[in-house]
This record gives C-alpha cells, structure tokens and sequence, in this order.
C-alpha cells in the first residue's frame, strides 16, 4: 500500500539540507534524506579539527539523531548516481530507486582548481571530517620529523606552510597553523622555534577577506603580519608539484601545502542537464526551483541565485540555511503559490585570525580584536547542532584560551600518513562565517 | 659536546612508559621516549570509541604535551626496528641509531590468534585509534545498510554480532553493542527493532571474566543476558572466514566479527634473543631487568614477571604503571641496589557491562549494579591523563546516562568502508581495568 502523502526527498544533509527537513517536519509529507555520510558537518570549524583544536565529534551531528524527533523523515546513507528529472527519479550508487514528488537538491560544493584537477593531489583541500583529519596528520608530522633533524634544507621545507586562497578559509588556516607551529616549545618541540616556521598566504588577488569592507580585509592582514605570517598579494601560482609551489616570484619548497581558493559545485548537478554557470551551479528561479523542472529545486552551495543587484549569492552557510527554510515552508503548503521569492537576508560576515583575534562585519559594522573574537565564539557555539557539542566546544575554547593548548594532536593512522603528502581525492571550500 | 649525564631510553608511551617517565622527572639523567605513535591511549576505554560513545580525543593525549613541563625529556615519534643489546644501541626504521646507557622497554602487546593469523582480516582487535575507529565505521555501516533493507538473510547477518572473548574486553563490548544495536529506534534507525540484533558473546572456557571471582563472572552473564546477549561457554571457535564464524555447534554469518581472546607481546622483544614465555613476554628478574643485560628493563605487558606465587603478573594497566614507577625509582638512584624488588599491589579489578551495569572485586569486596558502575566510572575518569580529557569525559557520560545517546555516530571514512570488513592489521588486548 503506497501512501498518499506526497514524497520529498532531500539530497544532502548539510545546513540547506537539514533546514529544508526542519521546516517540514510538521506537514503533511513523506521526507526522505539522502547523504553518502552519515553526519551533518559545521563546515565553518572544520579548520578548527584540521589544526587539533576541536575532535570531529564536537562539530558533527549524525543525521539520524538531528530528525530523530520527526517521524516524517527518513534517512539513507548512500550516494546518488543519477537524477532523471523526467520520470522523477533518483538511481543510487547501489541499484536502489527513489522516485520522488518535489526534490531538493542541496548537495553542497568541492574544491576547485580551476582546470588544474591535478594539483589536488599535492594541495589538498579540506570537505570533509576525513580531509581535515589527513590535514591535521600531515601538519603533526612534519612537526616530529622537524623535531628530530638538525638544520637541513630538509627541516624548513618541514617547517614552511603554504595555504592557497585568502578568503575566510585560508585566513582562519594560517592564523591556526601560526599559533601552533609559530609556538613550538608550548606544544613540546623542544627544538622548534618560533623563527623556524615559515607561513605564506597566497592571494591571486589584490586583497585578502574580499566579501568583507575593505578596512576590515586591511585589519586581518596586519593581524596575521603581526603572527609572523607572510601574505602575498597579487600572486597567482602558476603550478603545483609534489613538495613544491611554483609562484611567479619564485618556489616554495614544503609537504604542507593547503589549497582554499575556490569552490565548484557537486558534479551530480551535471546529470540534470539544464543550465548552469562557470562554476557549476544551477540557474534557479526566484522560488529556487529549476525554470524547467518546477518540483526540483536547487539550494545552497549548488544554486546560482541571485541577489536583487543581480550577483550570485554567496557559498556561505547563512544562505543554504535561509533557503532551506524558504524552500521547506514553500513546500510545506498544499498550494504553491507562484509568486514565492526567496530574498537573502545579509546578517554579516566575521572571520577568526587567532586567540582573541577576529574581524567581523555585522549589518555595516566593523568590529575587529577582542570583541570580534568573542562574538564569533560566541555564534559559533551556538550555531552547532545539538547541546552537546555546543558545551563541548565552548569547553574547549575556553581551556584552550587559558591554557594555549591545543588537546587533539593526535596522529592516529601513520600507513596513511607516510605518504601524507599524497591524498586520494581533496575537495573543500571556500568556508565563511555564518552570522 | 657529549652529556656526561646517563641516557635512559623509553620505548613506548603508554601506561608503563610514561609512568617510567614521570618516576625519572627530577633525576639528573637525560631520557628519550620513543613511540609508534605520538599519543599516549587510555586503552581500557577503547572500547567506548568503537562503540561510539568517546571521541578519540577523549581518551588520548599527546606524550609531548604530557612531559611537556620536563625539560630532560626528550620526546621520539619513530619505529624501532631492533635493539642490539651488546652494543647498547637502539635502530630505527628511518635509519637512525640511539645510543643507551639504560632501556627501558615498555612496548605493549598486540593480539594473539593462536596460530591463526589469517583470521585478524575478518576479526580485527582494538589496540589503536585507528583500529577503533575501523571498528566504529564497521558496526553503524552495517546498522545504516540493514536499515535500507527489507527482511533477508543480508539484513539478519548486519545486525549480527560475535565478540570472541569473554575477558573484560569482550563484556564490555558486548554490552556496549547491545546497547546501541539493541535500541536502534532510540538512535534513529526506524526500521531496526530490538529483537533484530543477534549479539554473541562467545568464550572457549566454562566461564567469564575469569580472572574475577566466579560469582562475578556469573553476575555479569546474567546482566548481559537481561541485556539480549548469547552467552556462549565452552564454544573455541574452529574457523573464522569472511562474514563468517564456524563454531563446533554450528556457523554465525555476520560481517560484524570482533576479536578479544587473547593478546601477545610485542614482536620487537625477539631482536633481543632472550628468554620469552609462550606469548612472547620476556622472563624478567625480581626488579624487571633480564637477568643476560641487567641495563634493560621489560615491563608491562611485554613482562613475565612472576608474583609471590609465581603466577605471572596479568596484562593491566595498573601493573604496567605500577612497574614503570618502580623502575624509574630504581633509576633515579646513582647506585644501584642489587636487592630491589618489585611486588605488585593488586588494588581490583573491574569491568562495566551497560549504563549504571558493571562488576567490581576491590581488595576482595564484590560489587555489582550501579553502585560497581559508579565506581566504575569514577576511577576511570579519574585515570585519564589531562583535566580536560577528566572533564570531557565526564560530561559525555552525564550526558549519554541521561539522555541515552551517543554523540560519536561518525562514519568519516567510507572509501574505507567499503571495504569495511576487511583491515589492514589488527591486534589488540585483553583491556581490564585500572584501579
């Protein structure tokens, strides 16, 4: 006996995916949740897991346990392989069939290399839990290897830090890898110090933070300048090998190299066959939907939507969220109104640089310092799925705020960290505050 | 410049190590601790990141940060590959060689399939992290697969398990697993009932926890049969392939198959081609030292060391530490007392079977039920290395007695997974309990 009620399936259980169940869960529907993980990820800490402040469990959630409460939605692990939007049907990697009434597909972005797919291997971005694990392993033991070598080329390559992209991402990475590389002897390297660690942050662009006021952009440099990082403007790199950048002003020799300069969205977009733009992204109507497929909508990292100036909204985790909600209440309602328009509401951008350092934007206000610090602390924690991880975060940035330790140092896999410098399949993005 | 001061080398970092460590602090000696792996594991709750309840993070710390405020500690991550006793001297893989005035070897031990080494592919221990983690991605892939499927011979084989071992280890995973296969709606699993997990306990002798007095043992099988788990005695297992374990009294098909009957020391003791029991311990003297080279010193689980009775010492925690303070003391004299003798002081044991459920014999007094398990937990949080891991702890079981969830359902990994049930190289212990 098949249900009456209509099927919605949801493809990824990220922040649009999660918000677009919540709004749901009180209507009259059938919800299906799709990932190929089992855990909603707060993407925005993951440098946090990458640089041995916080444990992957402090800032994922499994799926299962955030709908646990509403028994409208369903969960499956597994990946899509296809959706035909024709017969309205999705095909799973493992044979399995899901057809579907009204589809929203939220399935999120990787990292882009801009035609260079093979710099991948030697410049890793970071996704997901087990990217930002290979990161942290990698950033550990060029720490002990360093640790245990007298001076030698070989030593400051160990100790030189190249991160690739100077937007939110790669500013929060190098003020991280600073603190923890710029301060050798707190963490017990007896022979690191402080001017051994060499960290560059590459920018193609004339700026650093460029979706924030300029002023505020200015104030993270001279921050991260003052933490002994070197930022380099207007330098594109020209090539990535293993071990080795190539910048137009000359080469950076180092296993440690981090790539955080732009995003593409998820190739399964592809198999929709519509149009999309230069980065991947479905051209949505105002309602979110896909102009030629009504019942498919597109939220997220993966919509080209565009704000009233006609510019695409960015891939930030307060915009998959608002469209979630306006796509679940949308869908919420028997009749569909023809009208609806989703309209992003700005609340603000804010970027952490280090211990009691941040710079934030919130509504035309530039805070930066302390105070902008603890307000992104402060949302930050609250942003998190589930009590439990809001205690435990907050935890663990106040201990690590009186004590400068950093408590997940852990390497726990070394077969598949003697060949840290080689990842399988890096992807990640361009990860901005949610306000 | 060479130190006139005397070398002490540690090879390993856990219980036994660091305590050798810690005991040798304010010596006027230099030290050097050498591990695999650069953290220190608070192995008796291994079994709780397996079963999802800690983070990895919870219960391991980084040994630099532990003798981090010792400044004659000197700290290696590298692998030893042989230690020639002669010529003092220790090797290690990376090619470089350590010179000792005295070893200390504290290196562990690893899981013991009687001659069947074949069968770790398909029942892996838990020694490591890494292990754990292999374990945890096996047992909530298997629920999230059965979960898609209808009733089949498949599903009944996921939501199987085999825990082969009826030591402390095997209980507590048993029980653990009960309790999350046990109630899979309360974890989100819609489609899971309580009677759909199969969970067997299986022990080659006539009874459990073996090493407590016999009326514990029973008391625990009771508890555990309450629980929903087959108790099964005086059942060796004859075969173990993939996705199966054969038993005289017949086949269990499941790919959940785990490990926990026994463990053996550490292969590096061969390269010292001295005297070693049947599971490779080296004989030790009455002050730990091998009687051939009386400069090395064995403890641990790598140590036949005999008590009062001449029964050998078993492989706990509290013996391993209880040894290390003994032997640094010993060190930390310029003379050595050739009359020094280690004894150890049993102080109990105890193993928890389920929230507010365990078995405890201190100093011969027998508990059970919630008192056993709050002292359970008491101690063991009191154990852990670090205040904040103490803390962290602590509130993830306050959190999980009272809310009866557990917040480390993480599948981080799937290409790993895939091929779930099969792993590299497991091996593992008996984990009883540190009083």
């Amino acid at each position: 006996m098949k249900s009456e009620r209509k099927h919605i399936v949801i493809i990824g259980g990220g922040f649009g995916g999660i918000a677009t169940a919540k709004a749901l869960k009180n209507a009259d529907v059938d919800i299906t949740i799709i990932d190929r993980l089992n855990h909603h990820l707060f993407q925005p800490l993951l440098y946090q897991v990458a640089t041995a402040e916080l444990s992957p469990g402090d800032i994922a959630a499994p799926i299962r346990a955030i709908v646990n409460e509403d028994p409208n939605i369903k969960v499956i692990l597994g990946e899509v392989k296809k959706i035909d939007p024709k017969v309205k049907t999705i095909y799973l990697n493992n044979g399995h069939s899901i057809p579907f009434d009204q589809l929203v597909m939220a399935t999120g972005a990787q990292y882009n290399y801009f035609g260079h797919e093979e710099w991948a291997e030697f410049a890793p971005g970071m996704k997901s839990v087990s990217d930002a694990l290979k990161v942290r392993e990698q950033l550990l033991m060029s720490m002990e290897e360093a640790e245990q070598l007298d001076d030698s080329n070989r030593r400051k390559s160990l100790l030189t830090y190249v991160i690739i992209g100077g937007g939110p991402t790669g500013v929060e990475m190098a003020g991280a890898i600073a603190e923890v590389a710029g301060n050798g002897a707190k963490h017990g390297y007896h022979t690191i110090k402080p001017e051994d660690a060499k960290i560059y942050l590459i920018e193609a662009g004339p700026r650093i933070l460029n979706a924030f006021p300029e002023s505020l952009g200015k104030k993270a440099k001279k921050m991260l300048e003052k933490m002994g990082v070197k930022v380099l403007l207007n330098t594109p790199v020209t090539h990535i090998e293993k071990n080795k950048v190539h910048l137009q002003v000359g080469l950076i020799e180092t296993p440690n190299i981090i790539w955080a300069a732009g995003i593409k969205a998820s190739p399964l977009l592809d198999s929709l066959k519509v149009e999309q733009d230069h980065s991947g992204r479905v051209l949505v109507g105002s309602d979110l939907s896909i102009p030629k497929y009504p019942d498919i909508f597109i939220i997220g990292d993966s919509a080209h939507s565009e704000n009233k100036d006609g510019i695409p909204l960015p891939a930030l985790a307060p915009v998959a969220t608002q469209q979630g909600k306006f796509v679940g209440k949308l869908l919420a309602k028997s009749e569909r109104r023809s009208e609806a328009k989703f309209v992003y509401i700005d609340k603000g951008t804010m970027a952490t640089i280090g211990r009691a350092k941040a710079v934030a934007d919130i509504n035309g206000l530039e805070f930066s310092g302390f105070f902008a610090w603890f307000l992104w602390s402060f949302i930050h924690v609250l942003s998190l799925i589930g009590f439990r991880n809001k205690i435990g975060v907050f935890m663990t940035w106040m201990w690590s705020y009186f004590t400068h330790k950093r408590g997940v140092r852990l390497i726990t896999d070394r077969s598949r960290c003697e060949s840290c410098t080689t990842y399988e399949r890096p992807h990640n993005e361009l990860m901005e505050m949610p306000v």
